[in-house]
């Protein structure tokens, strides 16, 4: 089951994070981009850069799948790949793809994500439940038959957010605590041994009371909390997702780790030197989330 | 601009329906898939072979990307191919990918799903709003900049999508009313010379009382109602969608015109024949729509 694994990493690396393989083409460094015979051979080579140099400090990646899809059929084969990389290196794949259909279509995007037989066999798949409770359910029976996860959009962190996922329903209750509920029952039968579920929830850091409420409403459910660094979170922010055991939260960041680079004077243009500075900001935000958390958590196990 | 383009073919085909595109492995005729060198070959052949069936029915094909994905890269990049074929056959391209994210994701989406420099480059893209206005923002620009089109999820025809899109804002309107007013004021500045604008809504026929409210409360935007055929719906149930002149929606057919050959006893298993299936099955369906159009709309353009 994919949410033990994901534990037992985060447990054996002290590390609740997150590092997100976003492609941005301007920004990945050009030992990458020239002398490659196509754009993919360059984002395949900077991506398995990237997985190989956190592979050692993080328990799980997250390929954001847009970032791919820009590149067409051959961003989509080097995903393909990164996720076959990641496995070889022991790493869960948190495929953040936000799917979303009904019916057929929805057991399709299922197949093609979350499936052991399927094409990219990710971990775990982010969804978003605009349609309705019934449009989750084909996710839900892949990530259960295959012993996969799901995280469902619950309150993003932009600022919009709250226009749908704070609206009431016709039971009195705001949409993203009834899709939190959703979210713990949807659990209840694919529980670990470490006592969380594999359906968890993406909740945005940008609301810290709001995340406090949510992390009560589904106490045995991870969140997946976006942005860490670039949309302005940092280890204080997140601390609130935790639960006192210092689990239930993986902390996401991309850009702060990826293009690090940028802001180093003394980055050398090699890829190993770039390897280094994703290496190093990826070190960076386990101790700084690291030390958040032991601070705030009374009963950290780990 | 596409919305001109779209109402263009609707007028000259007498037809405001689309064909779904969306291979279903088991459902396509053995002569596709038996010899095929991949799965990829095959559902080329096969797509190319359903674009030309009802290049002169219809003003406008739905591929349907989850039934790609299933595939794989090799999918996608049929996809593409199939993108690129209905244009050479001079149709409209809707992508029903119903993406969505935030800030520089979302910009990533709507560059590779709709923007002319991109991959694929659709012509219109279904977008799911669960994260509120601004995630839409980059899809609108993109759309906006490149003459293309949206439509933005408004209230599906699942049994559960009123879980979502009938809950109430804080200002006490109905999230479905709350997204037709945006959609409404979003296509403002993209109206084409028929008086419809690029921006329109998903919604589903199988709330016809429903659809007829939001038919009044954005009178200039298209509609594109999933499902006719298969998910229940018939001509009758579409029409409120309608305005007086007969335009303002688009009827999508996936199944019922993909694969009315399993119901043909005299289907003679060659390529030719299935294509004859496809397009008869095609036509009835623009009989049947048309029909209760011209009884129903007293203003008929076409």
């Amino acid at each position: 089951m994919v949410i033990d694994q994901l534990i037992d990493g985060i447990v054996a690396k002290r590390n609740p994070c997150i590092v997100g393989i976003d492609p941005e083409w301007e920004r990945i460094p050009a030992c990458f981009r020239e002398g490659a015979a196509t754009p993919g051979e360059a984002i395949r080579d900077w991506g398995m850069t990237v997985i190989d140099a956190v592979a050692d400090v993080v328990a799980a990646v997250k390929p954001q799948m847009a970032f791919f899809e820009v590149f067409g059929a051959e961003g989509v084969q080097v995903h393909q790949q990164l996720v076959a990389h990641a496995h070889r290196r022991g790493l869960v794949v948190v495929d953040d793809s936000k799917r979303c259909d009904i019916g057929n279509t929805a057991r399709a995007y299922a197949y093609a994500h979350l499936a052991k037989a399927g094409p990219i066999n990710a971990d775990m798949l982010t969804v978003t439940p605009f349609l309705g409770r019934d449009s989750l359910q084909p996710f839900l029976d892949v990530a259960k038959r295959d012993g996969k996860g799901l995280f469902v959009l619950v309150r993003t962190s932009n600022p919009g957010s709250g226009e749908i996922a704070e609206a009431v329903n016709g039971r009195g209750e705001r949409l993203c605590d009834f899709l939190a509920d959703y979210v713990r029952e949807a659990g209840r039968d694919c529980t670990g041994r470490h006592g969380y579920a594999s359906v968890g929830a993406v909740v945005g850091a940008t609301w810290p009371e709001e995340a406090a409420r949510l992390r009560q409403r589904m106490p045995g459910c991870f969140f997946l909390v976006p942005g860490y660094g670039a949309q302005g979170g940092g280890a204080a922010d997140v601390v609130p997702c935790f639960n006192p055991d210092g689990l239930g939260t993986l902390v996401s960041s991309s850009r702060g780790v990826l293009y690090s680079w940028e802001r180093e004077a003394d980055f050398d243009g090699t890829r190993a030197g770039y390897a280094r500075s994703v290496r190093r900001s990826a070190g960076e935000m386990q101790r700084q989330v690291y030390a958040a958390l032991r601070a705030a958590c009374p009963e950290m196990v780990y």
